[in-house]
């Protein structure tokens, strides 16, 4: 059998229900009170996120159905292609096959709009009429921007003040979908005020962001905080990706030695891995599960696995997770995204049990990465996927080396197209790797909350 | 049968040839030799254009084979996907069916792609080791630069002034690719320098970048210019995008009661209508058959058919087209491109014969139908594709007022995302129509050379 270019699953083989990772890991440390240590419930997250998510974000069932209206908006944007990497392979001389899970063709430019879209549903179904966020590199605030716009909620995005001035279009679609845009830290919440005082230049974090918007949504009616990474429904939501990867793979009669995600708060990862892992936890198989992270923002290779605030004013439940610590900085003058401080708590519990290994890579090698991929494959990569690529690359080249003929398996989350400033600095020579040093991972060990 | 929305084709129907719409016009008029005014030899052309593309500039044969190399290429990125447009229908109330063929989904973000593959790969073929282009938007650009990457080619491209600093990270991205970008009118040509004594603030025109682009080139070894619309071989390529059309739309039983497609040199509509054309005139099936053109450049609704030049310095062969005139300035703030002041010959002559309906659309209305667009179908258009969506919208609700159920396919050319300075302008209500007067258009028809 020749193998396709492109594999796109039929309309009818698409899946109908989300497969949740927490399902793989009931040991994994559950969400706690801020004040009183004791397991969130059901109430309390509720006054924070939408009901329907809270009850997600806690659930522990292996499926969760996706409702119709949900597909109705899937369809528009799924499937995307598992594609095999032939002009990729013939550039590295591999005998390895290498396949990818695209997900940057729709217009959000990444994965984030298959959580997006439920997250926006449950808040119309339950009457809300706004919803707050954060946004980082900007996928996103764009990908809700566009769910909002559909289900009709209205949209307010805190979005990291570098990355506005970096990204100025990604502002403007966000506003083409109707949604406002206000650059953080903002002079709109006391968090920002407070951010400002400190630091007048501050040019803002994903951790202040999530306070502003977290803020904003407490004291107004009808209104609910969502976020795009790290909690438990996300990584449900984005297991469409590994659902669908996973049938195209086996309609291919291919089953991958190693599937790499690049992992920030892990949510492109969790949701690529989902069928592999439970294989390897049940023992069905041994594929290598790789998460590779910058190593500018390291939470998996260098940081600590203990219960710590999801955001800088430390106002969130206490999540048990690799982490940096809330006050780590990541250097301002990163530009590779994955910037945010910790993991996602099941696949920090992989990653503890050893069914997840994790690699961090430097920010020059991974637009080393980036431009070989975009000059053989023709996608240009958001530099948040070119950390998979690098390590498909680095496996590619190993088997080179080697002779063997392994099947790799990585998440392509997204396009580049907005971050075309981080591109220029890469190939003027003005891009660093941006390591942090020891002391600056003290600092931000020095903010985690003792329990 | 329910429709899907979204229609791939398997990789083994993909055509293996492109079909050739000169071949339904055998009484276009021919290329004229711009000093002896007869009808230019092969040799001629190949002084100018690649060798193998100036024969197929020159065919009329019905169907060209696509080389197999030129194939692993189109299976990186196609097939591309015909859509059933259900929420646009819904948001619209009609009883019309929309379909669109989304060629937006490759990193160029447009049709232009197909064209390009194929005419790096023409130039390696003959030894040529770089090539010089012009690009307005910056879709062309981008897609050759992607084409020569791959083929190992380098490239010189000259953007339109305007565009260029309107669009930034466009110049980055085809760097990214390793092009050469220069914004034109520059001082690096004599064209230029020509341009640029005439006005020093010149923002530039596709026309004045062509000469710049044909200059470098005839003064270069081994070295050709390469032209991404108006001319035949390169509606040859785009036939992929009808072909493919077509056959999805046979597999869903559907025929179209109107295709509809945007206008600039034709590229993208000549692609989109090509089997259909063909059906109109053999008198098979009375398809409508609509070009829509911004109201600001219309070279077919107030154009007049006669030879011109393809470029401000008139140094091109002559091409009978609804032209006007080399010497026309579309206004410079137009935001929707399709600037160019000519349309390619074969779809000339067929709206001369009355198989191709012609529409003008200003501006603004352009954008709110965009914006709709992307409100409800997920992606945010180019401007240029969102003329044929305008039209598309009007005929639905036209179904609408009659009660009619009519089925229409549409060409969603492109993506905006490096577009969005002129979304910014529409949204803050900076946008104007545009629209020439007819003192404008007599300045353009003064140009015209006289046979």
């Amino acid at each position: 059998m020749k193998i396709p270019y492109k594999t796109y699953l039929s309309e009818a083989q698409l899946p109908t229900a989300w497969m949740n990772l927490r399902h793989l890991v009931p040991h994994a440390p559950p969400i706690l009170h801020p004040g009183t240590h004791a397991p969130v419930t059901l109430d309390l997250l509720s006054q924070v996120f939408v009901e329907e998510l809270a009850k997600q974000e806690l659930s522990d069932e292996k499926f969760i159905s996706i409702p119709g209206e949900v597909l109705d908006f899937y369809r528009m944007i799924r499937p995307s292609p598992l594609v095999r990497a032939y002009a990729l392979e013939k550039a590295l001389d591999t005998p390895a096959r290498i396949y990818y899970k695209f997900e940057g063709t729709n217009t959000s430019g990444s994965h984030k709009l298959n959580s997006a879209v439920p997250q926006a549903y449950y808040a119309k179904q339950q009457g809300l009429t706004s919803l707050t966020t954060e946004t980082g590199a900007g996928q996103w605030g764009t990908a809700l921007s566009m769910a909002c716009a559909f289900y009709g909620i209205a949209l307010d995005v805190y979005m990291v003040k570098i990355s506005s001035a970096q990204k100025p279009y990604r502002k403007a679609v966000m506003e083409t979908y109707g949604a406002s845009v206000t650059p953080s830290p903002s002079n709109t919440t006391q968090a920002g005020r407070n951010a400002l005082a400190e630091n007048p230049d501050s040019k803002g974090s994903l951790g202040n962001a999530i306070s502003e918007a977290l803020e904003v949504a407490a004291g107004r009616e009808n209104c609910r905080y969502v976020l795009g990474s790290v909690l438990q429904h996300v990584l449900l939501h984005q297991s469409v990706i590994g659902l669908e990867a996973r049938a195209a793979m086996d309609s291919l009669e291919e089953y991958p030695d190693i599937v790499i995600g690049c992992a920030g708060g892990g949510s492109n990862l969790g949701g690529l891995i989902v069928t592999y892992a439970e294989d390897k936890i049940k023992g069905k198989a041994s594929p290598r599960i790789l998460a590779v992270e910058p190593a500018s923002c390291p939470s998996l290779t260098r940081g600590t696995f203990a219960y710590d605030f999801g955001d800088v004013a430390k106002t969130t439940p206490l999540i048990k997770m690799y982490t940096l610590g809330s006050g780590f900085k990541p250097d301002a003058n990163h530009a590779g995204g994955l910037r945010y401080h910790g993991m996602n708590t099941a696949l920090s519990q992989l990653y503890e049990d050893g069914i997840l290994e994790a690699r961090a890579v430097p920010q020059r090698a991974v637009f080393d990465a980036a431009v070989l991929f975009a000059r053989t494959e023709g996608t240009l990569p958001a530099p948040e996927s070119a950390h998979a690529i690098r390590a498909a690359i680095d496996e590619a080249l190993a088997c080179k080396e080697s002779g063997e003929t392994k099947t790799i398996l990585f998440g392509l989350s997204g396009t580049g197209y907005f971050d075309m400033a981080a591109y220029q600095d890469y190939l003027s020579g003005a891009m660093h790797d941006n390591i942090p040093t020891d002391e600056t991972l003290a600092r931000g060990f020095a903010s985690l909350p003792k329990l």
